[in-house]
């Protein structure tokens, strides 16, 4: 066993269990504590420090809701695999490959509002329950405490530069975005953004979607005086050939989980888009890189942005949904070229986003807490992801599934003939709410009944149990 | 001398200081106590009351500072004239008129960023000072406290419930606005509500603006696919039978409050402008109520959207500016036909301002911190404004001054031939910025050379102090 020597300081400002926590975490963080390697129990940790067995509880209890260690039943702590963990403060090389620090995040986050099914497996539900209220609340206070009126005062229009700071390098070192805070701004949600970004490219765009496609984006960009025309997909995402065949200056895509297929865009047709927005001056790729924080199987795959080299790719993200729909705070990093339109056409626009919630926002961020929120969230959804996979076993004599490496929804697709509409009203029957992929779809899409199961917002319980009832609906 | 016999309860939740702030409070609302009336001293208050002297004193501040009450040096405290109190709560009856809830706010509020001259005559300036910081902790404090996840849930597209309902009684008691919650969008800032307002209005809308304007919202809206035509101002606002030779199909006014020429327009000129609105089924008129919470001479005069029958006028105001510009809180209210066309094409759009913010402005409109707020900050800048009148009647043979009957800012018009720039430039050498009135003409205007003069965020020291750089600059 690792030796647990550990210089604590009774003078320190930080008390006893922090500073067991923070030095355990370090080891961790630092290799020093390996993926399996099991902790002292905690009782013998603290007879050896001499500290109460509390103190080590709670500091261990931390360590395991952040995801760093976890509790085997009758054999102790152990700790997880490093790869596991998000990594903020270590600003990296641009272009260098970030291994330890892609996940995923959700979808859509919208909260049913009508009186739900018994087991609503949508797939934009997130767990709120895992949300850190109580450091939510006392940086807010603090902020609101230290602050003097010029936090009232109207404040830059991309949008605090502090914050854009912070993102620019939580944005490189867990996205491999190359950008500088310059390139960043920041605004209400996404909805705003995309209307921003109306302005910038100009009018009577033509713009290329997937189908299926998320169908929100699909409205706005309706909404605006945009032509949008459809692409088809393959299993490696938007098929270039046919995005050639359009007038599109500009397509849309999710390469890191594209919804609501789930599908993972290879570095192969990558290359190809950048190739074809490279074809000519005024072609741009916007990259929604909407649930980039949770992935459980395979490699991490870098932002698009990432393998950009001449100013191609619109960046787009949020934290309304790593952290909470109601905090609308989304982000987007602008080429160059953009930036200078921007800057000439758009700079009169007032940010969107209050300076106290960018505050808060920014010492969410800044000091740990957010890497904290994602790493304890990703085990949540990770365990939920496993737990749908497992109890599905059952169907896959006549369900093929897919989008399993990442994001909160999985998508089944029947084998047999079932139609969409039968599978969802079987469903329901049983009290169970699922989504047809139709929801999505621009345009009609030939195949196989799909739907999408959401495991986001539902508990371990009520991911069996629901499985239970669709077992008893459709097999 | 008024009976001050308060029947003051030691079992009460609220302290004694409350009760006998609450107390007077009421008697001057009610009519009971009169303007000019003098109140006892709080010492002889204290021995009848038998409270501590400090406890009269802590009520006497409250009621002083929220402009119910003045000192006047050697004299003891008097009651100020009750039509200048803002009142809140008492629903009145639609069109009934509203005298004594009209008042007027700023404009704009932006803090100058740049290394400021020594006296800043900046006409969107605000006094931030007597904003209520603790009271906005306060609420707030509890909100994170009371509140559960469904705070950090997504909300209603058109803001929460509770917020625009309370937004809804204050536009009526305050401003004769009749609407209901339904009718009302919450965005963050008045810029995203008209980037809203143009997915509603649909594209290619020409739109009429007066000549000088709010150049902002030029800028807007000429960032939209909309034509911009201007009409001329006569000394009652927009002349509309100038409006009627274009082919405009919307007209953006600012009746209460003209930026920046001040102008009031008078009854008849709003009768003719909703008749033009009248005239077509697609004409509408957008009323920015921008600073209506400040006004200082004459009576009240409500909204143009109090006088509006049939639906013609969409009706935009803010809280950036009453209350504090990083708030980022503004409301539309749209007449039916919008509205519907709103849910129809637009309800995908969620809202961009948090729930945690709607909920504390909610709890400080509806518990009557704004009201104090407003009445307070009121008798702030009428003071300044009287004083920077007085200080300015040297300048009266060269200059004549409108604008005044409320606001921010006065307008000051050389009766000679100087030019604008030449007064910029001779005050700017004695370490004063005062701003001419091009920087918000869309086309060159004729006349004399105009400048603005913004008192909001200087001390009363400082116009003191300007002014007389501004004699040695001019006179």
């Amino acid at each position: 066993m690792y030796d647990m020597t550990i210089r604590l300081q009774a003078d320190s400002e930080k008390c006893l269990y922090e500073q067991i926590y923070e030095h355990i975490r370090h080891e961790i963080r630092e290799g020093k504590l390996l993926a399996g390697e099991r902790l002292p129990s905690t009782r013998s940790l603290a007879e050896y420090l001499q500290v109460a067995r509390s103190t080590v509880d709670y500091a261990y209890d931390q360590l395991q809701s952040e995801g760093y260690i976890e509790a085997r039943a009758c054999r102790g702590y152990f700790v997880c695999p490093i790869e596991g963990l998000l990594r903020l403060g270590e600003r990296q090389q641009p272009r260098e490959s970030v291994p330890e620090k892609e996940s995923r995040a959700e979808r859509g986050a919208e909260i049913p509002t009508q009186e739900a099914p018994f087991y609503d497996f949508a797939p934009h539900g997130i767990d709120m329950s895992g949300f850190p209220f109580s450091v939510w609340k006392r940086i807010n206070r603090n902020i609101l405490n230290d602050g003097n009126s010029e936090l009232f005062a109207r404040g830059e229009p991309q949008g605090d530069y502090d914050l854009r700071l912070t993102v620019s390098r939580y944005l490189h070192s867990s996205r491999g975005v190359n950008c500088t805070p310059e390139q960043i701004i920041v605004g209400a949600g996404n909805d705003y953004l995309l209307m921003l970004l109306e302005k910038i490219l100009g009018r009577h765009v033509e713009i290329a979607m997937e189908n299926p496609t998320y169908k929100r984006t699909w409205r706005i960009f309706q909404s605006f005086a945009y032509r949008v025309v459809t692409v088809p997909m393959d299993e490696n995402g938007m098929v270039v050939d046919e995005l050639e065949k359009t007038d599109a200056r500009v397509a849309y895509v999710m390469p890191s989980h594209q919804f609501p297929t789930g599908t993972v865009m290879p570095i192969g047709r990558r290359t190809e888009l950048l190739k074809w927005a490279d074809g000519a001056e005024e072609r741009y790729l916007i990259e929604d890189d909407y649930d980039s924080e949770f992935r459980y199987r395979g490699k991490p795959i870098p932002s698009l942005q990432s393998s950009d080299e001449h100013g191609k790719v619109i960046y787009i993200g949020t934290f309304s949904k790593a952290i909470a729909p109601a905090i609308r705070v989304s982000y987007m990093v602008l080429p160059r070229k953009l930036l200078e339109i921007y800057r000439r056409d758009c700079y009169f626009y007032s940010c969107t986003v209050s300076r106290i919630d960018q505050g808060v926002l920014n010492e969410f961020i800044r000091d740990g807490y957010f890497e904290r929120h994602l790493n304890k969230m990703r085990k949540i959804y990770r365990a939920k992801h496993d737990l749908l996979l497992r109890s599905l076993e059952p169907f896959a004599g006549r369900f093929s599934f897919s989008g399993e490496h990442g994001g909160l929804h999985l998508v089944l697709t029947a084998k047999g003939n079932e139609t969409e509409e039968e599978l969802i009203a079987r469903a329901r029957k049983k009290g169970v709410k699922v989504y047809g992929i139709s929801d999505s779809c621009v345009e009609a899409v030939e195949g196989n009944a799909t739907v999408l199961l959401g495991f986001g917002s539902l508990s371990e319980q009520g991911i069996t149990e629901g499985v239970r009832k669709l077992e008893e609906a459709w097999l």
